[in-house]
């Protein structure tokens, strides 16, 4: 193939984006190379009309062993997207993608690097149209679907790519090996090493966050030399299937083969994933979603590297605070941000029974209770920044534990639907918050389970000490993406400090500004810690780009 | 605990060591801190006179949980060890390890590396005693007992601290992370990165190289805050139950709990290692051994990181050469050494029918393979070099396997048993050289199958491209140590290499001097790929290390 964009113009354009991003993830410095604020891109307008244009129409990517049409993509919003994706013949698709590998593999890490940073500034180019394709997909708000389904998905797909590249390049390509024997002539070899691929790498896309979760893994495996056949949510495949174009492009411009990156959605109730998990030919899964099809996939197939996000319950300590006000603004805002449907969101907030000390003086359990279903009101008080911070709720089974929720124990907070003025279809509902006795066994079912969504529970607990016990046992038996504390106490940061590395969780200490505990920033925040039930995975680390690869070393005499 | 040894002095004393070890791994240029020649050591009597005062003896280290004493080895070379080790009641034992985790998390990863360090200079000072345990446990002859399982093993130590060190450190301690926000404050956070270990570590040894293949994975886990328990193989216990004692030592005068590491030995038949490896505590796996039983753990220990090394066929194609003596005693010297006894052991010599060209003019099949017989009964016809390079065979499975090789198809060069001059009951054997037909079906369940033992295969090809057609079957359906070539053909050698890229196989060619196919250098040289049925870790790269622990961000406002 010919290459229309030579790997010399890729370097010129990329190298220092790459060179930063790796001080970056040294450092673990704030940087991005992708600003977050809509009117830092031009195509606002031209953005949106594009994302219309798609609506409706067939989305052909021409790829091989495509056998059918499927699509049945409905927007949070009310609308019917009308897209159709192509759905795959396995026996052809998967054969034509690995066709490409052994070219890209010998392209090396650098060029690989390179073509995927090209994707990723594309993409970038491309911010708005891919924020409508997120809302519409998510239900996220506009602003949250511009930045989490833009330039944060493409921190974190860069971020991937970063240490996709370092991995790989540790080992040089030749050595030569020179080994003294004595008085004899010494023993002398020429060694290559080669990162080969491992096969085909099959991302399993989520719901609610289609780009930012399903970018690590696709960045990752493909900088690493794999072919990346991306499987999106069947209610969230327009942002996937539009990055899976992007590749395509970029790949075919660079001379390599455009299959490296093929898409495939499946037919309603199909369940495709389990059928192309178990394929021999895919080696790397990346999948985000329930405990049940992660734990599937980990159990079952044996012949790939799985890296999935699961559910977790994730748990905030508040012993004491010198930010009384700031604490309850930092937990209204976290509770309340795309409707509590990020895998980051705080469940569980464990309160002493017997109050806290604040700079606002001592405060009940019922007071704190109540001033945080204060703080969530006035937050979310006025119709326009109700709707531009909660988004719509992505689908029923959210609404229906929404619902449910008022069963489980005294609302301290009650839901209430916010009208949406343009999409009057959209499902958009304020949190509930719940108030449970930690002391009670019968409370147990509500807050040792993942009730992902709007929902929240105030524990009541005899002490920080019985609080410490449950965030331990919380973590270690249904895991945790995040865990918050809030305490003036040197002995209770210590004791929260103690748990999170047991247990392995991230950790937030006494969040009261800008910063919550469900964002994470890519270069420097780990997303995970892959090291508690909630996640096998780290975004970004070593060992998430490690195992996608094998080092193939050839010797001969010299 | 107080600590006799202070992180000061251990720094200045290895630091520098790994140092080197971290540019070796680097460069891959030959390195190696320890001596391989047993001169160089000043041990010799009394590291003999160490070893036999343990036999008849109960080996005690002082472990809490321990229910009962066990042992059974009995050398190869025909004595009983006579010792007696400590059997664990896991419910006391584990808890005891885990105790000892938080300080040893706590030290940061350049203590760890240097307390390892530690472990490794005083075993190496010990080496020649561990020579005669290792010989009188595995069969290795002394010489090869003192390197491989002497100052190679501590190498392979050594590399595995250097790749747990340089994993962990990629990632600063702290971080100040300053975010601009156009015209209002910057939100800025404190962060700190700590290294947390999985659990405990569990290594189950192998009979053939008790520390050889011990070594990676106990100092890898250790060396990232894991506890580690070993459980040798009950054959060849008493090499790693010294490790273990060196171990114990230098953890308490360097501050820490011993009980970091400990020592299980099982009962005859207890099947200790599939209770272990289920116990919640174990989180990480490091197995060297059958397919059957690794691929036991890899299903079933799902709680735990699982690294195996097991089965392979190891295939070597043999097209053309133009060093054809030098060809045929490299080829003698790999299938005879240790008795064929290594994972790394060429099984199957894929050799045209139609015969290959060589600097001694054209050979045909039969030709070559009479040529090698040749080689290898002068290199074994005299009986003290023969003793010096076979060792015994190291259980009674090998000599069965053996002496069922003659029944598979027509004997090239048969077997000969070897007499000892100091251990007569040692059993000494000549490998077997068996002719099979590549083209006829029926020999296909002789050499898709790993023989392991002193048995080779010369399998008539067709053609060199049905023998790379071969060899990519078999490292794909059986998996592969080791492949090896010997062509003077540019395009044999591309499929040769093409075929270990694509299958993830470590290819040596041209191998006519004093480097073989069955060994691997530290530092330099992968040892498996991980990417084959044969094992799913390479010694050593960064998969190896970097899910051993797992990093832990505490994230607070500045």
């Amino acid at each position: 193939m010919s290459a229309a964009v030579s790997a010399t113009t890729l370097i010129e354009r990329h190298r220092d984006t790459l060179d930063k991003a790796l001080d970056a993830v040294r450092t673990r410095a704030y940087w991005s190379p992708y600003p977050e604020h809509p009117k830092a891109y031009a195509d606002a307008a031209e953005g949106k009309a594009a994302f219309e244009a798609l609506l409706g129409h067939r989305f052909d990517l021409d790829q091989p062993g495509t056998d059918d049409w499927t699509g049945t993509e409905r927007s949070p919003y009310g609308l019917d997207l009308g897209v159709e994706y192509p759905h795959p013949d396995p026996d052809v698709l998967l054969p034509a993608m690995r066709a490409g590998m052994p070219a890209w593999r010998d392209a090396g890490p650098e060029a690989r690097a390179m073509v995927c940073l090209e994707i990723l500034a594309r993409i970038n180019a491309r911010t708005h149209e891919f924020a409508h394709a997120v809302m519409h997909t998510s239900g996220q708000a506009f602003t949250m679907a511009f930045q989490a389904g833009g330039p944060h998905a493409q921190d974190r797909g860069l971020e991937a790519v970063a240490y996709a590249y370092v991995e790989q390049v540790r080992t040089p390509e030749t050595a030569e090996w020179i080994k003294p024997q004595g008085k004899r002539d010494p023993l002398n070899l020429r060694k290559s090493f080669t990162a080969v691929p491992r096969g085909i790498g099959l991302v399993i896309g989520c719901n609610t966050f289609p780009t930012w979760n399903g970018y690590p893994g696709l960045f990752a495996s493909l900088a690493t030399g794999n072919a990346v056949l991306v499987k999106p949510h069947p209610r969230a495949a327009l942002p996937l299937a539009m990055t899976v174009r992007v590749a395509r492009e970029v790949l075919a411009e660079a001379g390599f083969s455009p299959d490296l990156v093929c898409l495939a959605v499946e037919r309603p109730g199909e369940g495709l994933a389990k059928t192309l998990a178990l394929r021999p030919e895919v080696r790397v899964i990346d999948y985000t979603g329930s405990t049940a099809f992660g734990d599937w996939l980990e159990t079952n197939a044996r012949q790939a590297q799985v890296f999935t996000e699961k559910a977790g319950v994730n748990t905030v300590v508040v012993d004491s605070t010198d930010d009384y006000r700031g604490m309850l603004s930092n937990l209204a805002f976290s509770l309340s941000l795309y409707s509590g449907q990020m895998c980051t969101t705080p469940q569980n907030l464990l309160i002493p029974r017997d109050g806290i000390d604040t700079d606002a003086g001592r405060k009940t359990y019922d007071e704190v209770v109540t001033d945080l279903a204060g703080a969530v009101e006035g937050l979310l008080g006025d119709d326009n920044r109700a709707n531009a911070l909660l988004g719509a709720l992505v689908n029923p089974d959210v609404k229906a534990r929404l619902e449910a929720a008022p069963g489980l124990g005294e609302v301290a907070l009650a839901s209430r639907a916010v009208a949406h003025p343009e999409f009057p279809d959209a499902v958009v509902r304020t949190p509930v918050l719940v108030k449970l006795d930690g002391a009670k066994p019968d409370a147990e079912a509500a807050y040792l389970s993942e009730c992902f969504g709007p929902v929240a529970f105030a524990v009541a607990m005899d002490s920080t000490a019985d609080a410490l016990e449950l965030l331990r046992r919380t973590v270690r038996d249904k895991g945790a993406m995040t865990v918050g504390g809030y305490t003036t106490s040197a002995e209770v940061e210590r004791g929260l400090e103690e748990v999170c590395w047991e247990e392995s969780a991230q950790l937030s200490l006494n969040l009261t500004g800008g910063v919550y505990v469900n964002q994470t920033a890519a270069f420097s925040d780990f997303h995970g810690s892959g090291g508690n039930p909630a996640a096998n995975a780290a975004l970004c680390d070593g060992a998430f780009v490690a195992s996608r690869f094998r080092v193939v070393e050839v010797r001969r005499p010299a």
